[in-house]
């Protein structure tokens, strides 16, 4: 298990790509419109993590109401797991909450899922799984 | 570049380092106070970055302040870099806020540094460098 990813949402994503092409001093290295969950996502890959901003592409986007109710800022971070069933199920067996009874398709050619940041200390948990 | 760890801000760190025990499926690495900061640190290492939780030591360190604030949560992310001098000079030349003049001593025996929030879309980004 490692960190895939840390995703920031954000309010501006244009002007935050070029806030963290500074900061990271890089250039993105991937966009992607995830059309189901309404966001353009920009990743910038930092050794073998990656930064992921997150930008609403429709005011009915989850990522619209995460902005417009606590702000930009840090929204979860991502474990890469190499059985996204097997690792749901031994949450789930550990009595956490997993957000979606299965895994679907997120950005990045990954499926995903999500843990209740109520049983995290307030961080929303994502596992994904590369597609085999 | 890449991430060295995410921090996590949390109330009970006994509890949290239980929690992300099971989350993360593996033990703690390493646990730290740093005395200046009031904190309390347990690292578990994720691949090449690491996740560390913090919970204050006293009810006057800024991560009491900001728990009882914002609750717990994601709190930073920490770049490591080769020269954090360097960096930082990078980082206000292109007009960051840097919140400490020079890099101060933090946990697992790095020098470190904090640019402001409002210039990264609401994070909390650290800089830091293993001393030499």
């Amino acid at each position: 298990m490692h960190i895939d990813h840390i995703g920031i949402a954000v309010g501006d994503i244009k002007k935050a790509t070029e806030t963290y092409s500074k900061i990271l001093n890089a250039s993105p290295t991937k966009t992607e419109v995830v059309e189901s969950e309404k966001v353009e996502t920009v990743f910038f890959q930092t050794g073998e993590s990656k930064v992921e901003l997150l930008g609403a592409t429709d005011p009915d986007s989850v990522i619209a109401k995460y902005v417009d109710k606590k702000g930009e800022g840090l929204h979860h971070v991502a474990f890469e797991v190499d059985d996204i069933h097997a690792e749901l199920d031994r949450l789930r067996e550990e009595g956490f909450t997993i957000l979606n009874e299965k895994p679907k398709n997120g950005a990045d050619n990954k499926l995903v899922a999500f843990v209740h940041p109520k049983n995290n200390h307030g961080v929303l948990v994502e596992l994904c799984q590369t597609k085999k």
